[in-house]
């Protein structure tokens, strides 16, 4: 059977136009960022401000007219910072601006002294001998590329996980990382930290860029050792219960378009960019869909998954709890690099489906997006349903400055920028709705772990 | 007898342009001011760091070739900031970045909870009822205009010393105002609360831009009242010893030209744009007129000044130090502005005497400074000497980001300009030379108290 050459119908057309022009005057995603992040502000995953941000999306799904809104409740060990604070204590007397990693172990109580050793880059650490950083505190001082698609960010991320396993390995008492961020501010970058071989890491906290400046320039002066105090208390659970919020709007058959963002935030800032933003655009775009006449073909299901920033719990919890409705799953999609506007559309579909992106980048194109590759990520939290075969795209949105604020006490309202929000509640709507409404689907993806 | 015009000779207008060319190539102003925030840091006035800034003063004035090279010491009160911390209690539950203003009282161990009413400005505040505030946290929420010349800043200082002498007027417990302040980082502004009517003065606290807009957001989300804690421990002493650092170039004549920075800074950040570069920019501009061939006319005295943020002892102290010796202080001027570049000069020259201030315009104008007025300030830590009499000058720098940094922990090298910190020295250098050489001196001012 021949298929159908992927288009539009004219009267689609026009109704993606529309959404367009509709998602660019949107009042709606500026609502919802600002409620959720005035009215909840910091939700650390598992925590009970998350859980009052759960509490908040089921109302405001309802409020908004979404169905069969509810919780989906999984288990997670959790892990909190308790307190954090470092100290160059001689020949330099003065206090660092730190913050734990996420998942870092405590310092001993009063925190840990010691001696430190600099290396400019992770590989640097990795190529030093295993012995004679016994009692050492290990600096990681490797800085980040600013990269409009966040790539720096991928090469950056590698120390916050590693420099504790690293360190411990070799002996030392604490690790120190450069912030993962593109800033000069004294807010160090939080992040998840441990991944893997948590046995021999030892605790970890990441510098401010200013900070790691100060500490550098300090061994430079220094005419003998740097010592630094590094004192970290955190708490743990074993488990707690967390949950993705779920609303949609029915379609017409039983298939799913799944989108959203992450309702978890780091603890230190109201998690404006990362991601009330995503739970907003996409929100705001399913309900400018929902809002047209008649049913979409497609159920768009819009999920805003918990505790992904802690460890992807939400997530991976979705693919887990809908495994048994998995090839209902026509598409997924997460919006989670802030409100910086979409300037690329990437496809993961099957490659005898990848002409569709076609239709997408055409409707798109008066939003300056241009077109992409049919390598999309997706997202962190649709990894589970894309390991399960269902394929994916990416609205790539611009990250210059992404990294001056993620993971940051000044990941606020204010950081936000109306213009650019409202032209990725255009972008998403235009996609949602293509993505609803096509004729067939995108194929599926190898089943992770299938031979292909 | 006719005065002579004022003007250069030749050599000496050569002499300056050659000064001019040096400062713009300076490296010395740099590494004063990274040598100081590195290796002393944060030096609260009065505190064991301030201690050490002195030490690393003599030292540096000692190696930089200065003569008479001393501290003279004077006793003040001291504050310190120990502990802070202020959440919103309800209805949303979350925490805020505060600091608290300088010789701020203690709240009780624990804290203080109440109530916040907001007044968009201290004029609405003043002009409030004098009771039905008892028990409540008065919040300030007036903005700060983006200045070039520093001009927002003397109507936003009002709120920082009147809000809380204000609140407890009226029965509250606290009183938060939004940071004196141009920048929306999660920093806080600390700097100089309290002046006068102490008695009446609650515990007073500034939150960051994006906590002050978070908190007036939520007063207008929230359905009911706002409860706010906040907690402020502090350390306080009735006496400890500070001091001024001197050093001179001695002159042919024992007429003084009096120049610097203060060696103090708040304790939040190390103090980079206020005020070691005033004190690097002084240091540096005097050490260039100082390796000119042969003593210059008039002795150049650099003064570090101690003390200044916390209530300006060292000026004081100064100005009651050296009256006996008042006479011979020809002109002082002090470099307390950032290291934004000089733009235009400003005198406070007897009214007979301002013509010379055209010869140094002229010298200056290569460096695209413009002519200003004859009222300059000077500088608070000659405030003592100018009621004394003395005339003063001022280079004004650009300050349309000063306050982005000014006072929070991001006041840190990284955010001083090579370039511009350059400009300076050569602007102070060519001034400083002008002002030992030129023949006549620059009148006096009145005396402060006295009929005029
Ligand atoms: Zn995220
Ligand atoms: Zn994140
Ligand atoms: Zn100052
Ligand atoms: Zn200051």
């Amino acid at each position: 059977q021949e298929k159908a050459p992927p288009a539009l119908s004219d009267a689609q057309a026009k109704t993606a136009d529309r959404l367009i022009d509709a998602g660019l005057e949107d009042d709606l995603a500026w609502d919802i960022l600002e409620s959720l992040t005035t009215e909840v502000g910091p939700r650390l995953g598992g925590s009970p401000a998350e859980a009052r941000a759960r509490d908040w999306g089921v109302a405001k799904l309802k409020a908004l007219g979404f169905k069969n809104v509810r919780i989906e409740t999984y288990e997670m060990p959790y892990w909190a910072r308790v307190s954090e604070s470092a100290e160059i204590i001689s020949p330099f007397p003065q206090p660092l601006a730190v913050t734990a990693l996420g998942r870092s172990k405590a310092t001993p109580e009063g925190g840990v002294t010691g001696e430190v050793v600099r290396f400019p880059t992770l590989l640097a650490l990795q190529a030093a001998p295993e012995t004679g950083f016994e009692g050492k505190i290990v600096f990681v001082d490797e800085p980040m590329a600013r990269t409009q698609d966040g790539s720096g960010y991928g090469t950056a991320v590698a120390k916050r996980s590693q420099a504790a396993v690293e360190a411990g390995k070799r002996g030392a008492v604490a690790s120190l990382i450069r912030s993962a961020g593109t800033d000069s501010h004294r807010n160090p970058h939080t992040g998840g930290g441990l991944r893997g071989e948590g046995e021999t890491a030892v605790p970890a906290a990441a510098l401010s860029n200013p900070d790691a400046d100060q500490l550098a320039r300090a061994l430079e002066r220094a005419k003998g050792p740097v010592t630094v105090k590094l004192n970290l208390q955190v708490e743990t659970a074993e488990s707690v219960t967390s949950g993705n919020v779920v609303g949609e709007i029915p379609g017409q058959t039983d298939e799913i378009i799944v989108i959203g963002g992450h309702l978890d935030s780091w603890d230190l800032g109201t998690g404006a960019i990362d991601d009330a933003s995503g739970i907003a655009i996409t929100t705001a775009a399913a309900k400018l869909v929902g809002d047209l006449k008649g049913k979409p073909k497609r159920t768009l299901r819009v999920v805003m998954w918990g505790a992904e920033e802690v460890g992807i719990y939400g997530g991976k919890a979705y693919a887990d709890a809908h495994k048994d409705e998995i090839d209902k799953h026509v598409l997924a999609a997460e919006s989670d690099f802030g409100a910086g506007v979409v300037y690329r559309f990437d496809t993961r579909f099957s490659e005898e489906e990848r002409p569709k992106a076609k239709v997408f980048e055409g409707a798109l194109r008066r939003l300056a997006v241009t077109p992409g590759n049919n390598m999309a990520f997706g997202g962190a939290d649709v990894g589970g349903v894309r390991d399960l075969g269902v394929p994916v795209v990416s609205l790539r949105q611009d990250g210059t400055d992404y990294f001056d604020l993620h993971h940051t006490p000044d990941d606020t309202l204010d950081k936000v920028d109306l213009t650019e929000l409202r032209q990725n509640v255009a972008a998403w709507a235009a996609f949602l709705y293509i993505a609803s409404e096509l004729d067939g689907d995108f194929g599926r993806l190898p089943v992770k772990g299938d031979a292909q």
